[in-house]
């Protein structure tokens, strides 16, 4: 007990000796930051609590810091399921289309038809979680292009209402929607089916990979497409996507918005 | 009660006529959106509970969707500060450098000095949450340059833990850390005095913002500093900073770790 005292005692003085001078709740705060610090010690992060772990993941996920991520760690597969299948999601989802629609509203559109915005399918405009929790949080990778093909030809994905919602604002005030998405050439038709069946209407263009696109990473194809619509004429005032290989690469859109989708990643 | 049981009969029949064929899994994954919906005739977010709402603004303002905020939402000033000087904050940062340091490992040192790794030094190596919150959540704004001369002239901003682990990890890998901060070259002393008082040494340099780089926007000044640095044949494996101005603009980092910061925005 002695020690302890001892200890707090020299802690204490130790902070109060570096940082003299420093207001009460500088010092406060450094004792709140401090303790911390012994978390270094531990070589991993199993003695944080799972759901304050998860929601680390989850940011770093949403931020990119996580990189090329190949599937959901496990300790947060059921929270995940939880998040996307809750309200938080669809709330994250509205705070982003409100984000967005607030930058666009401060746009002058030209009239000429060249004021453009650009749209990701899957995870943006629509939902594949009932494809995705089917196949299991645990055995679905970004690499099975199986489970892609299959969502692609099942035309029965769902709207996300605040994609939804934000396309039609955007197209209320004049912009051209383009919508760019990984899917193939060969799946045009089922995708304009399912897209047309929830809501979506008056696209500008519907942009597949072709032949020419097979096998290039997502980053780099929709880099090259939206270079080409630049050479078309198009400003490219927004960008909405759910991976981060939608928005990055030159040239970006003037902004870019990143939907929340923290169940797979596409590099 | 007749009229409700007819709304919900109508809404069951027209979903299960839209998506005939969808497993019940989907239906129930729909049915589960589509109340969201409703949120669309609301003009504005006040409907949401604070603490959900608040969780989502912060996202977004990791994310970069916020743009160029100005101050915290007046909603969310105390879950603001409850969150830094709470757990999740330390969690949050620890997480992004543990991938920062995964992806770290996994790079080949070539041995000539020139394997660089970039930190931006307000809210990345030290915390001035001290100094922001004496001045007030609701006060301080970006372009009060005041409060950000006060921080720089104080030396009694403590390190963040997990950026300091970091800091060390990297330069026991053999990582060349060049610290770059929108501090002006006026307090170069008082900023060495700071970052050495809390632990950090040996960087391989410290830029400041010298007379010609004063006006420029921080993405413009850093962005700039980085075409030096590679110029100079620096590779740039790695850049952490708190805000998206630290890391975006080319020549970027290979890879970019993105540290909390819901308190103020620099674009």
């Amino acid at each position: 007990m002695l020690s302890l005292h001892l200890f707090l005692l020299l802690l204490l003085s130790s902070c109060l000796c570096t940082y003299s001078g420093t207001s009460d709740k500088a010092v406060d705060t450094l004792l709140r930051l401090l303790p911390q610090e012994e978390g270094l010690r531990s070589r991993d992060l199993g003695d944080d609590p799972n759901e304050a772990y998860c929601e680390s993941w989850r940011l770093s996920v949403e931020t990119n810091n996580a990189g090329n991520w190949k599937k959901i760690s496990a300790r947060c597969s059921s929270l995940v399921e939880a998040y996307v299948r809750g309200p938080q999601y669809a709330l994250d989802s509205k705070v982003v289309a409100r984000f967005a629609q607030a930058y666009a509203k401060n746009i002058q559109i030209a009239g000429d038809g060249m004021d453009a915005w650009i749209f990701d399918v899957d995870e943006t405009l629509i939902s594949n979680i009932h494809h995705y929790f089917v196949h299991g949080a645990y055995r679905w990778k970004v690499k099975n292009g199986t489970a892609r093909e299959q969502w692609a030809v099942s035309t029965k994905s769902p709207a996300l209402p605040w994609s939804l919602w934000l396309y039609k604002k955007l197209q209320g005030m004049g912009f051209q929607l383009i919508l760019l998405t990984g899917r193939k050439e060969t799946h045009r038709n089922s995708t304009e089916q399912n897209l047309l069946a929830v809501g979506y209407h008056s696209w500008e263009k519907l942009i597949l990979r072709g032949n020419l696109d097979s096998g290039k990473r997502a980053m780099a194809y929709k880099s090259e497409k939206r270079a080409e619509l630049v050479a078309q004429g198009y400003r490219i005032h927004g960008s909405s996507g759910d991976q981060w290989s939608d928005l990055m690469g030159e040239p970006m859109a003037k902004r870019s918005f990143k939907v929340p989708n923290p169940m797979y990643h596409i590099p």
